[in-house]
């Protein structure tokens, strides 16, 4: 095909890969009524996969004592109830994850892993630094858990706004589960990864498949969390994604 | 320590790994109820682990088309619902489960995850042949979920009581989950594992820690599929097992 005949680039096969906010949410629909996944069970292996994907990019046996621990930040809804079960598992895997969760959800799950976490010692701030250089020191990385394709900045209140503008000013890495949070440049439509204003993750964790956004991601580390997702739904979604090894959850793109 | 001296073997350190019928319990009422953990994500944990722990030993690579064929075997309680997630990921795994589940569970979990098999487009058996045979040409291995600690023969009816009778004298690799099924010999308290009477499998997978029969377990491969028990109920219960090597979910014992 010469370059004059190629299609829009929203249409490529390439792009077709990526999901809007409303297919994103027509994919988990299936999952949750055809299927009758539970959410506690799509929950617990994104966030199970999640906290592989950060294993493989930041293997414990390279780090120093400083370099393991993480920060995770997770808002009130979907995406921070699998930023809690990452940093559960993190743990597990000998890291030393510190949770930041100010806007907790009255939701039974979310109540439920936050209980598994303050049970485990997982230590929750109280507040975030606003001094950036503080969160430079003190941790090796940072998991972005605080918003999913859908929700705007607008809709979680101040302490997770305030946050996403700490984060954006960070300079150690930056784990991004699903979507890079909330910044306008990065919402899961429009995929529009150049904005200045978006945070700008070193790695991003798909969670089921691919969001539009991703499309745009320049980051160091892409990958797809989403080995639970049966081949049927795959195919109804257009999903051409790479093979899982062995029993891997994640798979690099 | 003199062997004069030496404790009721009941007592030795050893045998302190091995959780009575009780002791079991209480593991799991400690992480349903203090720590909040669900059902559903404990039967997922488990199950998971259950299908890695049988790549472990039967690696795809190294298996024919009809090796790679599993009878996942399911009781009608908790260890039959963990056979049903691990028949899940090894058809994820690329595996070709077949369920037999002959007495169905009522409850809204079991419920759920047959759905998830069913649509997955995982065979499941109307009556598992008498002619013992038939199973061994068919199958590559089978998966016993009949039965968990606590649970006798007798409670669970006809039709897995005579799958029980079956899987006895089967000679393809037979994997337990959690303890060997149902037979006296193996019942979880005493340890009784060289009845002639039981089932007799080549690999155990221990979920959340080994039961006491395991004490006695002689076949070729035991694993303990128990990441996710948090240090300190480890700790109270005196599971003292080894470690899991990066991100595994099993440990060879």
């Amino acid at each position: 095909m010469s370059s004059a005949a190629r299609p829009d680039p929203a249409e490529t096969p390439e792009e077709q890969r990526f999901l809007s906010t409303e297919e994103a949410a027509a994919l988990e629909r299936e999952l949750l009524e055809d299927y009758r996944f539970g959410r506690q069970q799509l929950v617990e292996l994104c966030g199970h996969a999640s906290a592989v994907a950060v294993t493989k990019v930041f293997p414990l046996p390279t780090l120093s004592r400083k370099q393991r621990t993480v920060l995770v930040v997770c808002g009130p809804e979907q995406n921070g109830a699998v930023g809690l079960v990452c940093a559960r598992h993190l743990r597990v895997f000998e890291y030393e994850p510190t949770i930041f969760y100010p806007t907790r959800s009255l939701d039974l799950l979310h109540r439920d892993l936050t209980t598994q976490c303050e049970k485990m010692d997982i230590p929750f701030l109280s507040y975030l630094p606003t001094e950036v250089q503080l969160i430079n020191d003190a941790y090796g990385l940072v998991v972005d858990a605080v918003l999913g394709p859908g929700v705007q900045p607008g809709e979680i209140g101040g302490p997770c706004t305030r946050a996403l503008a700490t984060l954006k000013l960070l300079s150690i890495p930056l784990v991004s589960l699903d979507i890079p949070s909330g910044m306008p440049g990065w919402d899961a439509e429009t995929g529009g990864g150049d904005s200045e204003d978006g945070l700008r993750p070193d790695v991003l964790v798909s969670l089921a498949a691919p969001k539009r956004c991703a499309g745009r991601f320049s980051g160091r580390h892409h990958f797809v969390a989403g080995r639970f997702v049966p081949d049927d739904v795959r195919r109804k979604f257009a999903l051409r994604l790479p093979g899982y090894t062995g029993t891997d959850c994640v798979a690099a793109l």
